[in-house]
């Protein structure tokens, strides 16, 4: 199965960590627009997790997901190495998946990362970067020309 | 092999046409920053052909990517059913891909069409949205909740 | 008043037409999550007019406006070279104004043109960019550092 | 003069504080295509600050801003109240702008609050919101429908 698994697999406490903020970042969504809150946690290299929601606007175009919040959090704050994020949305029956521009965003920072996809009951899929991506455009191919 | 065709796949003919559209598009490319020019050409259920190219922009978020400037010219020409778009780089060596906005973009019109992904010389990969946008989140989740 | 008027102001026959196209234009808007459809027409310096709409995504912030809609029609066919813009919306009491993003990308291709921000019933406020984005951010200042 | 100020506006020692974050955030940057490090600084009415940067991608749309990852940062954490925000970039002759899109970000949280541009000595211009993004599109233009 290690094809399956993202190379540096999460022990189940620091999955349940991580669910438990993506759950908590999702009471601060702004979602007025479409009532549909989104939280995120991720983990990074060193342990450390950063949080965010999805921040909309009147003018659709410029709200933003909670996994890109969470990303630019830890960016800003100097951490580019991730090891996963978790998502967290009010679905009872379905696991919520990051949206293409997220996971384009995502993938700028590696390929061999895992996507913790939940269901509001806490229940999970994981998938790599490279999964939920695949034939993905990235940094290097800027460099091709 | 047919679970790897989309359910409606191209002739030969239309698929060189398609094509072609694609490079012609890139030439109307405005990409001064990237200097990375890209062009797409949709097919329409009823044979019709819309395409696009890249428009960047000095701050580098407002820009947008062929096929999203290809898919909204259908639309905004009344045309939303999609069998089958392609994409043409000037990468030598690699086939060029949607990101990950794109693929968003498209699968809100269907995930069983067809993505034909090229090199400058002309030959491809074809892909559908579903294979390119795995487990994904689409207009149907928002009624969920 | 003519630091008031974009250079090339426009002749009322001009207006009435562009108006129209944006009326016209709004009725392809896809936009079943705001249900708040737009319009814009384009006028390009040779006289063409492209026409755009809204078109919007389960995940929000993958929609774009009409008014960039209509700009990457354009750019697509060859024309950078842009007089005036006509918006329109179902707003009955108010001028409909293009958000910042649309500014943004209009301010791209010059600061001296004008947009003609419409009601319901056709009457209308003009702008010129350099009015609806003041100290803005552009091309030239990228070459600065 | 109160017509150009706004209304709660900032003692110098704030401001300081908050050009010297904003210059500070900027080191975080993730620029490696346009190599224009921007950062940003946002004060809320409690008298927290949030600081941002820019985080770029391959596929340039999906970049966003430093003031975006600045404001998102603070919605995530649970403020909405926000006083002001000040901008550094590396340009030395010129006070650094906010983009249209960002502007649009900012107004959905008020336009009667200050945005503080510098150039790379610290000296600033200092605006409302309401003056970089006059005749606006807000969230309460979307109940008149
Ligand atoms: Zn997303
Ligand atoms: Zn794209
Ligand atoms: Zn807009
Ligand atoms: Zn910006």
């Amino acid at each position: 199965m290690a094809q399956d698994c993202p190379s540096r697999a999460l022990e189940p406490e620091h999955v349940q960590r991580l669910l438990l903020s993506s759950q908590e970042a999702k009471k601060s969504a702004y979602c007025p627009y479409s009532h549909f809150p989104v939280g995120a946690a991720l983990l990074t290299g060193n342990g450390l997790i950063f949080s965010g929601c999805n921040v909309e606007n009147a003018c659709y175009p410029l709200g933003t997901c909670a996994e890109r919040t969470a990303i630019q959090k830890a960016i800003s704050e100097g951490h580019k190495d991730f090891r996963a994020i978790a998502i967290s949305s009010d679905l009872q029956d379905d696991f919520i998946s990051p949206c293409g521009a997220c996971r384009q965003v995502m993938r700028e920072f590696g390929t061999d990362w895992a996507v913790y996809m939940t269901k509001a009951d806490g229940t999970y899929v994981v998938r790599t970067l490279q999964e939920l991506l695949p034939a993905s455009f990235g940094p290097e191919d800027l460099q091709k020309i």
